[in-house]
């Protein structure tokens, strides 16, 4: 069992890694009250509910499960736990548990957030993209229309705790895609985990990783960045890295076509040209990337049905953009990426059509 | 001209009072980027609403319009802001005023804090009751219609300006409304403060009022609390007096029957008799804070047609509740509340039939 904690000004909080995790006497310490929402969707629920229900029937535990799926990070969704908390008369000491992959942490953690002003909250990640990435850090968000992750909070659960036993159920499809999170933290730290995710990329089967450390290794990384940088001013901005891209891909596909993971894939690739074209990466870089991405049957192309003028628009919508300006994540080499907002509209639109599959 | 400030660990601001502010000077000091919408509501606008906008020429300044009333301060006035922030490409970095009364500062502020993670916002109070309460302390919610403010945030404005000036077209049931908070104030603080308030209720005309001696002695004495507890986790939660029973009425009648500070003034009766019946207030305060409602022309009566059961019922949703019981602010005397867990129910039922008109 690996543990840790991330520590903030305000709300610091344990990262509990490892496998067959004893939840029962785990999850008490972290819960405030007598009341426990678990929120989950329809493909964990009858996988892992009971079994968790089991371990708390010492609490008022309700639950509640939303259909499965990026598409449903949304309004309805949100609504739909802040009814059953009214209903059911949750008080503002009661603990709300987010049991699924990122879609179902974002849309519990903000519904903690702001529930009666805010209640506790407890990670429980399912899936590898989860694990690795979106369960640290305290983003919360649901998508608009026109814009991923366009409204939430920067609100810390009280704890993570993480077992790679779910990923035993995990489908390989969202397994592989939990590697663009993974891949990105090999490019922002560079060294001993590129090498590491490199290695396993080009050689080791899926199930023979060892994955309590690769989600340690993460993140640990994910933490020392919020850490520095808790509310995104600075530095956070780096984790970034591939996704204007991905978050443009996803809100234009209405989130139909591609998994996260495997849109920050593309988004990385075109990072990586991006970098290129301005003279920062060399392009032996930009090729293992892509070998990578291959290596794992991520796509790393744009489709050719996407409008790229219209892809570019959605940029706009980039929460990075300062003053009026589109801020990316490049890359100079593995383990030194940099934010710059100086880039031309031309080599933006270039790359794109670089990018672009069959080309 | 009254400034202070609030002094709070990560988000400290000014609290600027005077007649005729010159708010072409103040305004830009505490706006952060280029980009502006301001908030208002259908009544406010036609009013002042013009005049702002000239005075921010030099930035991207947007407007949006809702409809006035509390009954409007819900989900879907909240997706109008982030869908004009969405559309109008607002970025991180731009500003959100709150051109009203507390439903216009409520809801900006909680839009603030969610469209893109928390956007700056300033508190442009309109209203007596916002001038002197609502816009200070944070505090920013919608309502479900089950309970009132059950969705929200705490979320400090960057500056709040309150210029009494907006008073002179405020419609004077409005004006009343407010007094239904600064005797909250006066009973709060007792002293004189309390023989103010008793001073002007007795004797002074509303027009003969010097608001910007009582709006700034309300504010700060909101500030010294808000210092002390700012997310409420103790003594902040004083300045509930009356609000238990005030939110249930509003909620009971779908905010049609009563303003805030109305339903505020029975409430604050209540929470009088409740005193009174646990021992704890002398019968005279009741009948003096009752004489200072009737002197206002405020309500201070229960109508006869709530169903006083289906009204405590409703209490089950309030925030205070801690540990699965309902905990009101009591009055020992003017100058001396304290929150009170341990009431029967058969105490707070036989007061709300006591309290319902013509008994």
């Amino acid at each position: 069992m690996n543990n840790f904690f991330i520590t903030l000004p305000d709300n610091s909080y344990p990262v509990i890694i490892g496998n067959n995790l004893p939840i029962r006497d785990i999850l008490p310490q972290y819960v405030s009250g007598q009341q426990i929402l678990i929120v989950t969707n329809q493909t964990i629920a009858p996988l892992y509910l009971s079994a968790l229900q089991e371990a708390l029937t010492q609490y008022q535990c309700d639950t509640l499960i939303l259909p499965d799926g990026e598409n449903f990070k949304n309004f309805s969704s949100l609504s739909l736990i802040y009814d059953t908390l009214v209903k059911l008369n949750h008080h503002r000491t009661t603990t709300l548990i987010a049991l699924g992959g990122g879609v179902i942490g974002d849309i519990t953690g903000f519904a903690a957030s702001t529930y009666q002003r805010g209640v506790n909250f407890i990670q429980l990640p399912t899936t590898l993209l989860a694990q690795v990435d979106a369960s640290i850090g305290g983003k919360t968000a649901i998508n608009h229309p026109l814009g991923k992750n366009m409204i939430g909070s920067f609100y810390q659960p009280k704890a993570v705790i993480i077992d790679p036993i779910f990923l035993n159920t995990l489908p390989e499809r969202q397994l592989r895609a939990g590697f663009g999170e993974i891949i990105k933290y090999a490019l922002l730290q560079g060294g001993d985990l590129f090498d590491h995710v490199l290695a396993i990329t080009g050689n080791t089967e899926l199930k023979d990783i060892h994955w309590e450390e690769l989600i340690t290794w993460c993140c640990q990384i994910k933490g020392s960045y919020v850490e520095q940088d808790e509310k995104e001013n600075n530095n956070r901005a780096l984790l970034n890295l591939g996704h204007t891209f991905a978050h443009a891909l996803e809100t234009y596909t209405q989130y139909q076509c591609f998994l996260h993971g495997e849109a920050v894939g593309i988004g990385l690739y075109c990072a990586a040209l991006l970098s290129q074209r301005v003279g920062r990466l060399d392009a032996n870089y930009s090729l293992q990337i892509s070998g990578m991405l291959t290596a794992l049957k991520l796509p790393n192309r744009i489709p050719q049905t996407i409008d790229i003028q219209k892809l570019y628009d959605l940029f706009q919508h980039d929460k990075k953009m300062l003053n009026n300006k589109l801020r990316f994540v490049l890359i100079e080499r593995p383990g030194l990426c940099y934010l710059d907002d100086a880039l031309e509209k031309k080599d933006i639109i270039d790359v794109l059509m670089e990018a672009v599959e069959g080309d």
